[in-house]
């Protein structure tokens, strides 16, 4: 039996989690759950896992949800409702569990991923701002507790599968693959003028609106690119962006021998979750399989970071190091807001974050305090630039 | 130190693994060296290498060599110079060498590599009959003898690489990929006229003779679905032959998670060859790096095995087991041997291979002698459809 929490179970990577739990429920007792605003899926949830513990963001939700559960008759009453970052650091470091799965989106997992840590539980990292904004302290601090940290993400679950063939002080490159977004191939005079919600159409993956933001600006690919670094400690001239709009190599490694090897499958992100939750065993499961002949094509392209700008912010971020990783990403989750609030355009996303860096003075980063006060500093430059 | 015999040193792959230890020099001593009549070859090789053993396949060539090497000031009359199937066995068993790299092509290899694997030697395996003939009777024996068995072929070194990822048992099936040959495409009114020169232009990769025309008619990849069904005791069912014209998936394996590891890279022999010769590790070397964006492009279709009888006809052969893939290799040798010499066209190297199965009663392995029997019938069979 593997006890688990799910931060962020209402969510794109947690429902699939939930699937994956449903798909093998001898095998999982699901500790703990956490949402935000969806609170009839949450109820549901509850109702079918009956974990110990489910926290919500704010208190008027959580009377909503305890309301709706007391007026339920399948709700045996087991559960017990939490509210804020108090309540969902609870449900990281709950007791109980094993296994936290981190799949809320955004800087507020950061805390209880922490937390988790330093109680030495497996991490399946699905929040990609952890180590975006955290890099070295967070993987330092999981080394120090003997926190395993197992990523989620398809790109990063390809590569970490890809250096089971071997290991990671033998590679040459790291190749990152990228769907390319929607606006693959287009140049600086079409960006110009992309609405909402031409960048809300990913063409692969369906996913939450920020990261499908970020997939439109290939901040996504940016943030993934900075993780990698820190997942597999390598240096980011290291990392070859590669767009692949076929999403079905899902990266790979070439290592120093220039032998390549790849992680394929079709697009569902219930393979990486489910080899995170098993790990460092697979598991038969009924998921569609890859037939190449079926796929036919598979093609590659540069990632054009004089367009795709938000890229090649990314790696700079890694080349001064520091806060500078968490000031991109603070200010791209500003400028993510304001462009969905229809308040700046598609460009400015990159040219704003782009400022902000500009202005910034990396330190080195000791503490969550650190980073949460240079994400602060960050978005009111954002607001200031308007 | 490794100390290694490289049985067919004259030969593609032969001449790669010296380039392999030509780069590396300080880590292998080359304790034997055999070839056939490329004489001149094998006398600089002995030249630059200094074996103590060199073996020949008749005793006009050995004298021949002997003449030359004692004529040269450059030999230090080291090596000791054997010819027949006698000598390539004693190459092979030579007290001091830990790896044979069994690079002859045809029967010839059989004797050599059992003689290897009961002195329990690591077998670096490129000579495609020993597993095609032997199958289980050479898997039982290494596994008796704990003789290690490491592919060299690119497509069984990327299966096996690509197992480093996980376990041979759990697997959906192994994505074994085809160049598709010269012929990849054509109908069967085309291939009723194809002439020996069509036949041995193979699009991507250079080799002898007898190899190349197995690849147009794809029995080569037939052989190595034999192959691959003993080298990782899979059931054929579960080898999917995938025609890849880039040759830059060398083969990959669907885990039965549904993750699919790959193993890619420039069509170069000699990563699988300093694959084998350094294996557990890896090690850094100056060849070309894959770069996924200059390739562009990589295409997968079906391969048609109506139309390429020679790859039915191997899956058939397990099917049957026992004596029957031994068969189809020994009848294929003959028929390729007679298409090299203009006597039977490109179609009757597979009618006559499927006729001679025909004819066969397959029964149980359990000698060298077995096989050896086998072969002479199907060789005998197939001169009678003449």
């Amino acid at each position: 039996m593997k006890y688990i929490s799910i931060l962020g179970s209402t969510g794109s990577i947690g429902t699939q989690t939930l699937d994956v739990v449903r798909e093998h429920r001898d095998e999982f007792e699901v500790c703990a759950i956490t949402g935000n605003n969806n609170i009839d899926l949450l109820e549901k949830q509850i109702i079918e896992f009956t974990p110990e513990l489910c926290c919500v963001m704010n208190e008027q939700n959580a009377i909503k949800l305890k309301r709706k559960l007391d007026s339920s008759s399948n709700f045996n009453k087991k559960t017990e409702i939490l509210y804020g970052i108090d309540g969902l650091t609870s449900a990281a470091e709950y007791y109980k569990s094993e296994i936290i799965v981190t799949a809320v989106s955004g800087m507020i997992g950061l805390k209880p991923t922490v937390a988790a840590i330093k109680k030495g539980k497996t991490i399946a990292l699905a929040n990609k701002e952890t180590l975006v904004t955290g890099g070295d302290y967070i993987m330092n601090l999981a080394k120090k507790y003997n926190s395993l940290i197992l990523p989620v993400d398809s790109e990063h679950s390809a590569i970490f599968q890809c250096l089971m063939a071997n290991d990671n002080k033998k590679i040459n490159k790291i190749i990152l693959t990228a769907s390319g977004g929607p606006f693959r191939g287009k140049d600086l005079d079409f960006l110009k003028n992309v609405t909402l919600e031409d960048a809300l159409k990913h063409p692969n993956w369906s996913m939450g609106k920020k990261i499908t933001i970020d997939s439109s600006t290939l901040m996504n690919k940016g943030l993934e690119v900075i993780e990698a670094k820190f997942l597999f400690d390598v240096e980011p001239e290291k990392i070859e962006v590669v767009v692949h709009p076929q999403s079905i190599v899902h990266s790979g490694i070439e290592f120093y021998d220039h032998s390549t090897i790849a992680q394929l499958g079709l697009p569902d992100m219930k393979v990486p979750i489910q080899f995170a939750l098993f790990y460092p065993n697979r598991v038969k499961n009924n998921y569609k399989s890859l037939s190449l002949f079926d796929i036919g094509k598979l093609t590659f392209e540069k990632a054009d970071t004089s367009i795709f700008k938000c890229l090649h912010l990314a790696f700079e971020s890694l080349k001064i190091k520091g806060t500078m990783p968490a000031v991109l990403n603070a200010a791209n989750e500003t400028t993510v807001d304001l462009f969905l609030n229809r308040k700046i355009s598609f460009l400015d996303i990159g040219n704003i974050n782009e400022n902000v860096m500009l202005k910034h003075s990396a330190i080195k980063i000791d503490s969550i305090e650190t980073i949460l006060e240079v994400e602060k500093w960050a978005k009111k430059i954002v607001l200031e630039q308007l």
